[in-house]
């Protein structure tokens, strides 16, 4: 039987990125878990901030020592790496796209929608951001059979920089990003776009239409999701937000709103996703807005892989968690 | 008959605000068109930066000694005053939304659309900011038969803080918008719908089904307009971007891009409208996204008053205006 | 004797300031504190966020029944407040600029330097943003005899938005804000001057020589100030590291930096100050470079006055504090 | 003879590069000026936007087929081009630091100081953004005799990002220098020092002790400069402005104010250096506020080095450049 007092002990794989800060961060204030070890290539040898700990290569990472591995490095390394993780028996958290698919058997890790398969896993695929979002806003909306099958979803969205990682590229220089907007992987073209669609297929139990836009914001943190809603003839947003309002009701991290949108600075810094709903003036079939907003560190990444940790090692879900 | 080269006079009323600044920022380099003055209520008596001008009140302006006078007033205020230089014998530019109605006769200034009944008007209601790219953007299409009308577009759109205006208000406050990104007037209950609708009404020939949701940018100024277009089957990007070369070949302040998306910041300080065309994967019934930018103080304002200026006066149309 | 486990109950006049809207946030993750009400003539009767209270008017703020009251009036307005508090019987802590000259005997509560006069006092007059980096970052250089007195201090300062308050103010308007950075209150015109020399001046002992030229930066929070000081012969930036670690070696929200200087980034969110130093090469007479980084709206304002608060109450002086 | 009326060509060398972008846009306004070539190892073969022109390999461009080259290559590279553009017969301005020490006898490019010695030039090494504004406060001043030569100048700077270059570098990612402000190059450590001792030594006849400090700001162009300067007794802020004033009076590019100080928006897209002054209260020996403000892709490089193509193509000096 678990000992739900017990500190336990954590490693970081890819430590320097935003995300992999972001974890380390959160640790610090976690009550019960510890960092033991957190990695970096370039900086290996260098001191953890706000900690004894000095960064160590992937490689000599004490990956069996620790109950649980947050993989943060870039996509198509860090798959390899969770496995490595869940080989020497630690809980394996991978916050990449690598194992979304359901490689290998991983979880596929949102908290709110499927818990029960979440707390007896020992691998984890963490979700990506955009896809988060539009799962939560969208799922209770299936289950309530509320939603227009016959028609597309329009999902329209913009993220700051960090969701794009920390390497050096020219086109997240500051003088690049600053005062501009810009599509990027429009026309379904985007990595999330597989994932969006199995998880819209498993919420709606068959194959589901939309387009995603994403589109990059001058700011550091945060998703906004514009969701066009096809819905049932009668239906409004006073329904979807109910929907949601009985889904939600006893969740920690989904905040519905009952007026008003959620912005971006609404939810900075917090471990949610903010909801809120709007009717659409003078349509022939009926649509309703619904806005999702979160930190994409936060609930989009890091935030999420440590509800993941917590359910899995029999902790309070939002231990450390800022809500 | 008109002297093309003689030098013409021109008056700006609400010369402080965001849009005024930039007319009389665009009259320094004209070469043609000299300002005579230029109002401020609140700061009557000071100079006109860059100029040896005093602004006056304006309840002092010589309207009747210009040839044309652009009403930068806010909306509400700015209409009565068009009116009053039309009266007094100017050329009259109204910036502001309060005639775009067709109120008292004026005419509608969105040159590339309906250039020639501008060229003989006194009175010019000028587009407003959003509806002009959209306007742009969609006018090919429904020439072309491209469009499907049984479907409703969505019309996603972004726009910089200064085409909310320079009113000392909290939520424009810089504490405020920084680090954010907000949906408002969602629903299609922003003041611009009943000019896209009449627009899209007016190119189409019918009443014509969309959503519109604007966007504020932690920016100054630019605006990015998503538009999800249901097109007839079989139609792709490429039809859109030809129908759009075909329209706008001799267009000099619209860009019809080759490939690739326009952002703000390609188009910032330049009074286009730049286009581009995206077509959509895993639809079933066929839909294409077009992206439109242009500066909202140039090509959304300014920049587009004074276009019409110069075809009415006879000159040139893109003189001192910058592509 | 005080029951150091009791929960007390606070009031904050002036809650939907920048400074008041932090220390709610604050005290919605103390442990020991409640909020008890929160004042606002503006939104009156509206919801405090993340809370079951709602806004109340000042007029009708129940001073008497609460254990501490913050005053984030602003300056000219606060003092009174403050005042009333204090009659009513409340800890009272004034965030304004109206107190700190000690009038009506409050007590200037910069706890690292004059912990021993705050522990008693029952009127606080909180410190000013600039003046707080610059005292903290010259007490221990004075203390340890290493400044020369007899060329003059510069402080070259900048600050995020926010420092200047939530009222609406053209100049303060994003749109003016953005892409600028302009000084400010230069010349030693600054409301903080008088301040600063009070400070320097019970630090030395003596009439201390400076010039303090503010700057706006266009970022929401946080404040670098970059100290120019003139140094005896022979002294080096290690000597006033040296110094700094000495002075504060148990001070839990000073950071003495080992090497590098801080930047605003470093401290945005965190209640300390941060320091490091740097020597200067090619001068004649040696001047260290001191660079004091921390969050204007926490060590600068909010943060701080919490201390005093708990201070004052007999608790942790750190408690609800992020270091 | 020189004919003034000819179209001269110039190459530009690094043309995707902040500096070097800047030049081509310049050029493109530019009447007298054809750009014939533009280098880019990483983007050779694509076109140059808004230009027939295809960027060319540096060891591809036809250096002895231009009348003058603009070098805007990395320090470190770019001076063995601009003299290699020397001995094929150019006119060749080196925008890089590689010359400045007068190496190779360029002749330092700052017309408004030592324009009589640019004339007859044929290689410029261009002047670095953060002296030019330094230099151009204080050469007044010395000639006029208003500097007290035994007490450190303070030179306080912050720069906009584009002065760091285009290179992918983590430190200059949005994610990065967004929301934060910055010291770097302390302790008269940054490159821009020896440059800026050289000049202050030709304009004051003797070595001049000063402290510089360079600062990031999270914008995108733009420089200002806080001065602290030393003067004889008696001397105020009106008499530095006056001897401005005589010495710059006929000068397009030096903007002098008669009151308040300039800030950088103020200066944006511009190619000025803008003055300001202001007297500080309460000091013993006395010293005077100078601001100087410029656009460090402007008067800080691209636009400066166009003013010493011009001089010496014989052209007016302002063609092409926005003052």
């Amino acid at each position: 039987m678990m000992n739900q007092n017990a500190i336990r002990t954590a490693g970081v794989l890819g430590a320097t990125g935003y995300t992999g800060q972001e974890i380390v961060r959160l640790l610090r204030a976690h009550p019960s878990i510890d960092l033991a070890f957190a990695t970096s290539e370039a900086e290996a040898g260098k001191s953890v901030a706000g900690n004894g700990l000095k960064y160590v290569k992937s490689a000599d990472a004490p990956l069996a020592d620790v109950d649980v591995v947050f993989s943060c490095l870039p996509t198509g390394e860090s798959g390899v790496w969770a496995l490595r993780a869940a080989e020497a028996g630690a809980v394996s958290i991978d916050l990449s796209a690598d194992l979304r698919e359901g490689n290998e058997g991983a979880v596929y890790g949102l908290p709110e929608l499927w818990r029960e398969s979440i707390v007896n896993a020992r691998l984890i695929a963490n979700p990506g951001c955009y896809p988060t979002g539009i799962l939560v806003a969208l799922a209770p909306l299936w289950d309530a059979g509320l939603v227009d099958a016959t028609r597309p979803l329009i999902a329209d969205a913009a993220s700051g920089v960090t969701g794009a990682g920390r390497s050096a590229k020219r086109e997240l220089l500051f003088g690049e990003v600053a005062d501009d907007y810009r599509a990027y992987g429009v026309g379904n073209a985007h990595r999330h776009v597989p994932e969006i669609a199995a998880g819209l297929a498993r919420l709606a139990g068959q194959t589901t239409e939309f387009v995603f836009t994403p589109h990059l914001l001058p700011i550091r943190r945060g998703i906004l999701e514009t969701l066009y809603v096809p819905v049932c003839d009668g239906i409004t947003a006073a329904d979807l937000r109910a929907a949601c309002n009985t889904k939600y009701a006893t969740e920690r991290f989904i905040e519905v709103r009952d007026e008003g949108l959620p912005s971006i600075r609404d939810v900075a810094g917090r471990n949610v996703v903010s909801l809120g709903f709007s009717d659409v003036a003078n349509m022939g079939r009926p649509m309703v807005l619904v806005v999702a907003a979160f930190d994409n560190l936060l609930k989009g990444a890091a935030g999420q892989a440590l509800q993941n940790a917590n359910l899995i090692l029999g902790m309070n879900e939002g231990e450390g968690l800022p809500a």
